[in-house]
């Protein structure tokens, strides 16, 4: 019988639990042998006492191993997914996935949704109307198969004990912990098999990991854990300052998804798709060289086919591939409120965990996992880092329902602007660092 | 709206709770909206981070206010309680409150049951036919006032947060915590208006503290937060490395318990009754000294008056109180059977938990806290610490329902008799230290 009050003491002491102590824990929990209770105390003396690389591999495969795993057998090609780990503003994955496939790549995409600040690609993906963001193990395999890629949700057969363990960290403190992340992150991607995976582990004031050295330490665990696991792992370190691109909310970020897929998507978004589409080529080995994969990124990008392979996803998931050529059969709120500076100068930096607060404010995102998200509202950002302004220019436009609802935010929206009276240096890559 | 995570975050990230932070989350937790995993993931935070005397006291205070408390205004005079950590053959408590109630000291006292190895006061006295353990709040009073002691069990309306917080202690590895212990042991005992309280804090093998140094900073904590919530305090630090007194077992402890209060008790179980009752007098200042109150308490168990006082306990609690005269009215087994030492040596230790273990397993005691205990059987040790034996001479008698069981068990309580060679130099006293 499982001793979890011994594995709990065990780990509270210090000591290292070994892998079959872990997958007894984690299949005893999944199981109900091991209540809540037993769990969140074993969490929290591992958050404080930590899980070294074995650990944190055993972890991941018990997570992983406590549902059941895609193998995508009829799948003809390299199959490579990307993670990030989480911004304000990130549609990269809508972009990225048909980009990456019409580069040559089979992205079979496990996607999450909005939980506090940051939002979800699957919340995003759900303004398209019709699109289904659940399929079926044989209709996903069937889409990568002949597109190139879905996007769709964890189902409760993969990785159940992520989705418990997940909930319990949420409300118990326990959600800040590397290997926690790492395991966590790993055993819900590597239950589609996966010959690579690419990781954009993000830093700053919007992130989860706010700075670059806690974002390191994260890739590095998890491409030790996922190597460990038997995937090739890439890891990017991006800067999360700033929101990324010019909207925030779930359709506003479709929009600007296709922009991308147009070739006419604001800079950094257009880069991070570039950047983790090279890094995605690399690992699957469609080219030879990061530089090469830039190039065929942008390719794709600017002669429709990744636009094309957007089309072609979202009508085999049910949804409206017209929205393509016709924003405006997204959902829309009726009200675009600017905020103006108020005062003029530069703009040095932008809050984007502020900006994501107001989003979900208006509705976009959710507080309790059981909330429904309005696809409609959001943020589009004016000024951008290193714009300069006058007190009558717009800082933001509020899309939202009432009127008063602009009102009520738009001192935050201007908050979250921090302008200086001269122009200050501004980087322009978004890129902070690569780990290999 | 109480902010849980944020309390267990604060925790676990070593910061310091406000009073009213400990007292939210407490309430919370006893009125069922702070949920069982919740609480766990705060105590696991609050055992390996730590809580200062402040939050010490504050807890304490936040889990005698989650009950009932018992001003016994009635009772005209000064009221002391004694706790002690939990040892094996400790009936120290039914022999002490008798007394001390005959050398002037008012003792209203909350009782546990046993769990692990060591035994329980209230399993004990429920050996006496009759004996009633719960008894009404009132009646509680009316004993305290009339008889001047009165042993009875945590009512489920005192200090109940420490019941609930104590059961998931229990399960989920953070009972081993000096600010936890400390909390929990107070809060029931200050749920009674005591003026004072004399704390017999164990060290050694069959204690829960091992170290004398362990116990000395559980003697201080308890010292300290018990100040700050209004009682004096005293500790006696005392050596639990072997069995007090000859008995082990329910009913044998009352058998013993009443030799001690016909002042023909072994010499260590006198003198921890005669120490924690001069302490008691102290405290209660029916005595100008320590010395003074030794005087009193042996005086009261040689003039009888200390056996008289426990008739009428008893009696008061619905027991049989010719168990005084008659203590072959206490159950009792068929077979009582000799473990032979075996080899000829000095007896230079004894391992009280492992003895205690035997008589758990010999059904005196119980694994789970819902099992019934069986109060007849036990052991009776032949053998003390410094005693010479020869290989024919018995180390203990087994009191056993069926001769099996002792063949079973006597190799264990031969194994928990060291025996040298040479005679070893023998401590005479129990007493360690005392915290002033």
């Amino acid at each position: 019988m499982l001793d979890v009050v011994g594995l709990i003491v065990k780990k509270r002491e210090g000591g290292k639990l070994s892998s079959s102590e872990i997958h007894g824990l984690v299949a005893g929990f999944v199981d109900g042998k091991v209540p809540d209770y037993q769990m969140s105390a074993w969490l929290m003396a591992a958050y404080l006492r930590g899980l070294d690389a074995r650990e944190t591999t055993a972890l991941t495969e018990a997570m992983l191993h406590s549902g059941r795993s895609l193998p995508l057998a009829s799948v003809g090609g390299v199959k490579v997914d990307k993670h990030s780990t989480g911004g304000v503003g990130d549609k990269v994955s809508i972009c990225l996935a048909p980009a990456a496939a019409a580069a040559g790549v089979f992205v079979p995409m496990i996607a999450g949704r909005g939980l506090g600040h940051t939002g979800g690609t699957l919340d995003k993906l759900e303004a398209i109307p019709g699109y289904r963001t659940r399929l079926s193990d044989r209709r996903f395999e069937q889409v990568v198969a002949r597109v190139g890629c879905s996007i769709i949700g964890q189902s409760e057969k993969i990785a159940p004990a992520d989705r418990l363990m997940y909930a319990l960290r949420d409300v118990t403190g326990t959600v800040e912990s590397i290997p926690l992340i790492v395991a966590s992150i790993l055993s819900k991607k590597l239950a589609v098999s996966l010959d690579g995976l690419v990781l954009d582990v993000k830093a700053g004031k919007g992130a989860f990991m706010g700075s670059v050295e806690a974002a390191r330490e994260l890739g590095r665990e998890l491409m030790k854990v996922g190597r460990q696991a038997g995937a090739k792992v890439r890891v990017i370190v991006t800067d999360m300052d700033a929101p990324i691109g010019k909207m925030i909310g779930n359709a506003l970020e479709v929009v600007e998804a296709i922009d991308v897929l147009r070739n006419a998507g604001p800079p950094d978004t257009v880069e991070l798709t570039v950047e983790l589409g090279a890094e995605m080529c690399r690992v699957a080995g469609v080219v030879k060289s990061t530089a090469d994969g830039r190039r065929r990124m942008r390719a794709v990008l600017s002669d429709g086919t990744a636009l094309t392979r957007f089309a072609e996803m979202v009508e085999a998931h049910g949804g409206d591939p017209k929205i393509v050529d016709a924003t405006d059969r997204l959902p829309r709120t009726r009200h675009r409120v600017p905020v103006l500076a108020g005062r003029g100068g530069y703009v040095e930096g932008i809050d984007s965990k502020r900006l994501g607060l107001v989003t979900v404010n208006l509705g976009a995102g959710r507080a309790r996992v059981d909330q429904a998200v309005d696809h409609a509202v959001g943020i589009e950002i004016a000024a951008r880092v290193g714009d300069r302004v006058d007190a009558k220019a717009p800082l933001a436009w509020l899309h939202v329902r009432r009127p008063r609802d602009a009102e009520r935010w738009a001192p935050d929206v201007r908050a979250a602007f921090y302008l200086q009276a001269r122009a200050q240096p501004v980087t322009s890559t978004r890129i902070i660092d690569r780990l290999t």
